[in-house]
């Protein structure tokens, strides 16, 4: 029987490259169904998150780096509950077929999986409109997943990494004149673009944190709207957040003024840091755990029994956060 | 924070007739991920299908019934391993918000879930041209996963139902004149609608079937092109098929040519059906395990040292091959 040309396409995903040699994989692509054969006493975890042309990414996105960010984006919920990954599918939907595109964005896709420790283990290509979904799997040992949950008033705010860089590269690739673009060194543009597409993989905090958190989640939408998450999902009434700890990068410091330091750090979206509760009694402990890891790992406030979250400035006036609610992007995961 | 229209539409799915009630559920939607603790010593199963409008389906298509498929495609891939499930996965992309066609395809989502005892237990929802993509996840007993692999010659060939109606559905949904639509019965209708809509849930076949069958798929994409995969994975080189024993419903008897029958049943997709290889010495116990489900299992067939597949008239003639292997849709799921 001929080939058709989505079967050349799946072949894309099932090179050299792929190779998905990982201890819980029974069997990858080719059959019905994958399979994974978890250690007994874990927990599985599962998140899937739909990138579509022109919503998400733009038309003319790097195809490699649109892999790395697709599948950086899922990894993150899985370091957000303190997961391993185990494997991860792709559907893909493509309008037609372009080897180059396609060699690019398999490239990209394996080099970010090889990363993670988390190869392809099936999928499904077909036609349509250009979209991506990918979906992560993940183990933890039995009942210890971090979640939303489980924050008290008193516990510390702590975030990784620095904020706002992956929506200052959004303002920067837009031609958005609140960023200051003239001059910029290609060092500063690679962090720009690293910040957007390649997130670093925190799957590594997540896993130290066990036991020591009290609650964590991902910055997708925004510290300021995620943080919020928490509070629902704990039943803590506010936050308070102190704007001189928010850590932004140089190139932030450089390029925007002061108070879109703020504004990015609390409201800009696809950060992919984890934000992290940790009670006081366990602060020695978490510091010295994300410190062995050489991730830096910023106190940024704690949870209180305020009526709503503020962000405190540093002369010790409540900012309005009203202005850092906004969402640059409709997608929303569970 | 006010409800973003995505929040709104999220809601449509953890309604109370999601409400996920399922032994293995830890935790459903509304965190970074979904957990769920499979019993020790099983394997976790996992397929993914994406249809898109215009693809995989017609743009007026009834929201409920193509939820129902939905669903439907991706058990299948469940029940042809043996497994049983443990509940679904849900990214779905709009182009804009139409609470009527929501709430049409909620419903039937939800009754295709309980259907077949496989709940929703995350996704994502985003704007982007209509397309649905849902992952499966099932169990079987460490190691008892049906492979298209096992296979050898001498093996008798079964399949479960009817062959064709879903095609011959799409003749008729069509206007193609191969399929006499005069004077179709509202009965008749609803078979049709009924074969492409909503295919019946092989799992309790599957299911029966572990450690007796030697191999076994769902018929996607047509019986002659997926019983290739069989041979391909299984290194067997041939097969007979007996054109006589092809199971065709009454309707296509009424509705379509002798030969057109044939066609359909050998070449038509989306049956959703499984095809079954059983050991000449399990075929007593294999008859009696589907007998025991009410479930038509029909042999038609064997696996053959012949250089290729085959289907032998009632006269015992040779039939043609080449003509019944086309493909409907250019969807393919590993």
């Amino acid at each position: 029987m001929a080939l058709t040309e989505f079967d050349i396409i799946r072949q894309f995903f099932m090179s050299e490259s792929f190779a998905a040699d990982h201890p819980h994989l029974v069997k990858g692509p080719g059959d019905d169904a994958a399979i994974l054969s978890l250690p007994d006493d874990h927990d599985l975890l599962v998140s899937v998150d739909t990138l579509n042309e022109s919503v998400h990414f733009l038309p003319d996105a790097e195809p490699s780096l649109l892999a790395a960010r697709c599948l950086a984006v899922n990894v993150s919920d899985l370091a957000a509950m303190g997961a391993s990954p185990l494997g991860f599918t792709l559907a893909l939907s493509l309008p037609q077929v372009s080897l180059s595109w396609l060699q690019a964005f398999s490239e990209g896709l394996a080099k970010a999986a090889l990363d993670a420790d988390c190869p392809l283990i099936g999928g499904d290509t077909t036609r349509g409109p250009l979209s991506i979904t990918i979906q992560v799997h993940g183990m933890v040992p039995r009942g210890q997943a971090l979640l939303r949950s489980g924050a008290s008033a008193g516990d510390a705010v702590y975030v990784t990494g620095t904020l706002g860089d992956a929506a200052a590269a959004l303002w920067w690739m837009q031609g958005d004149s609140r960023f200051s673009a003239k001059g910029l060194s290609s060092t500063e543009e690679q962090h720009l673009l690293e910040a957007f597409y390649q997130p670093a993989n925190r799957i590594a905090v997540g896993k130290a944190l066990r036991g020591i958190a009290s609650a964590a989640l991902d910055l997708s939408d925004g510290l300021a709207s995620d943080l919020r998450h928490i509070l629902k999902a704990s039943s803590v009434s506010g936050a308070r957040i102190e704007a001189g700890q928010l850590p932004v990068s140089e190139v932030l410091k450089q390029r925007v003024s002061r108070s879109d330091q703020i504004e990015l750090a609390m409201g800009g979206g696809d950060d992919y840091e984890l934000c992290v509760c940790i009670p006081p009694a366990r602060i020695r402990e978490a510091e010295a755990a994300v410190a062995a890891l050489q991730v830096p790992f910023t106190r940024i406030g704690q949870l209180s029994n305020d009526p709503e979250m503020m962000v405190i400035a540093s002369d010790g006036s409540t900012m309005d956060l009203k202005a850092t609610g906004y969402h640059h992007f409709q997608s929303h995961s569970s």
